[in-house]
């Protein structure tokens, strides 16, 4: 049988392909967290660089607003920045279209690309055009974070918290579109990396299963989650909130003796946005799900992989 | 009628889009040059970004080797960071695929990628990979230049000489495979950057005609070509060394009393790389060329535009 992308799907391929590429000295961070991490001599602060596409059909349905597709392609972008507790600068993109895409609704995206860059300040650098038979945005995000203080997935330790920011799953499905009006926890990441509550984190955006496997393996760790402790969207179901995807939430790990500072500045600076104690780091290399009634199930990734069916 | 982008053309398209995008003061170049310039206060150099797309089936045939399109799909990419006098350092790579795109040939392309990647020093430091009906790498390149050296388009003066590097035409029409082949003009851009011998520069993406048409307008100037000078690759007419495009040769303008001093250190420097004066920049702001006869004819941009048809 010939193997495809679709038959190996994108977890497998990219754990083949990441240790391949090409490196050089004045990278801190290859591929394979939310942003790579790079740092040049004489400077006091490192770059932060991720890529994400939004394809039409894929990351939202066609008859979708182009005021909610520009505003999703940035903010899915610098979401990725906001998980490493960055501060995001700068957004290339990179438009493909059908030759008869309506000029009108370019336009219209082009409009609200500029409004989710000016309301975070962004400039948008950069771009190119190209024909193709699917509507795409390509947004490269560029952004800074003081020298070494980024946070990375691969630094939590057993023992740790493990919290998550917002409430998971009700983002696409049953109708939901709250896939394309997350808010990135831009403000929220870069308060977890200044005051060094944060020693691990990511953004989620495939599902808290999916995503808490990346971390952990990248960690060299497990977790145990409390099924009660998960914060659900209204009307989302517990497997909703572990699988779904979409969230585009923080997933961080905490030393233990800075959960209650943590706590109560969080509560004076975020009192609006909740914020959920899950679980904890383990030692032993699985993800254990923990049921109200003290029954312990093996959690398995189930969220969303591009290239599987 | 409805108003489409292959109706307006993509120059028609970015001139009207690139004065609306969203900026900051840290921009010193904004979108329309072949990289962005970024500068953070307290460092000594400028950062360079381009984003390129590389689509099967617009920019290379589908039975393409793996080798070649890996290799085009950064050399055409870092071209622009050559155009700025630039050192390319990163690049971040999307990936987009049908399902059943077999793995083996991804497989070969990445390590083609790498290997375009290994010879000119640079980390692949990431990227993403989504479904899409078409096969594409979209491809963001970073570099560096000194603080306010990176050679722009819009610095052209009257008087100034024009030059071209290589030779132009005989890319891809008539089954040829130099649109594939090509070497990214590197050390030469950084060598005319930094003897500040190129006052404007570019790279020839789109052909001779269209490209000198942007740098005119950018630099509010006009040019005069002499068709005898400018230099064809064997087999090519004077038709393809205009209009054909693909060539990623450097087109740059320099300052009349430089021009006997840029000729004797290229002579040293690169002896193998042929180097053209064809003209010169003009007040009046249309393109002419001088055929051998003296025969004056008004050169009209023809080169490859996307979303024409």
């Amino acid at each position: 049988m010939l193997r495809t992308l679709s038959s190996l799907g994108e977890n497998a391929f990219l754990q083949h392909l990441l240790p391949t590429l090409a490196t050089r000295r004045d990278v801190l961070t290859g591929a394979g967290d939310d942003c790579a991490v790079t740092h040049l001599p004489g400077t006091d602060f490192d770059f932060l660089f991720t890529t994400d596409p939004l394809i039409e059909g894929r990351h939202y349905a066609p008859g979708t607003s182009p005021a909610q597709i520009g505003r999703k392609a940035i903010h899915r972008a610098i979401s990725d920045i906001a998980a490493m507790g960055g501060t995001p600068r700068w957004l290339l993109i990179g438009l493909t279209a059908p030759p008869d895409f309506p000029l009108a609704r370019i336009r219209a995206i082009y409009r609200a690309l500029n409004q989710a860059a000016a309301r975070w300040q962004l400039a948008i650098i950069g771009g190119d055009t190209a024909q193709s038979r699917d509507f795409a945005l390509h947004v490269t995000a560029i952004g800074t974070a003081p020298h070494r203080r980024a946070v990375l997935r691969a630094t939590a330790r057993p023992g740790d918290a493990l919290y998550v920011t917002g409430t998971l799953g009700g983002n696409w499905r049953r109708g939901s579109k709250r896939h394309l009006t997350f808010t990135p926890r831009i403000a929220e990441g870069a308060f977890l990396a200044e005051h060094r509550f944060a020693r691990a984190m990511m953004d989620l955006s495939d599902g808290l299963s999916t995503d808490l496997q990346r971390l952990a393996a990248a960690s060299d760790i497990g977790a145990e989650l409390h099924a009660a402790a998960i914060p659900r969207t209204p009307r989302a179901t517990l497997e909703d909130a572990l699988h779904e995807g979409e969230d585009y939430e923080l997933l961080f790990a905490v030393p233990p003796a800075q959960c209650s500072a943590l706590e109560a500045a969080w509560e004076k600076t975020f009192p609006l946005i909740p914020l959920s104690r899950i679980g904890c780091c383990t030692k032993q290399c699985t993800l254990t799900l923990i049921q109200p009634d003290e029954k312990h199930t093996t959690l398995s990734p189930n969220g969303f992989q591009h290239f599987t069916k």
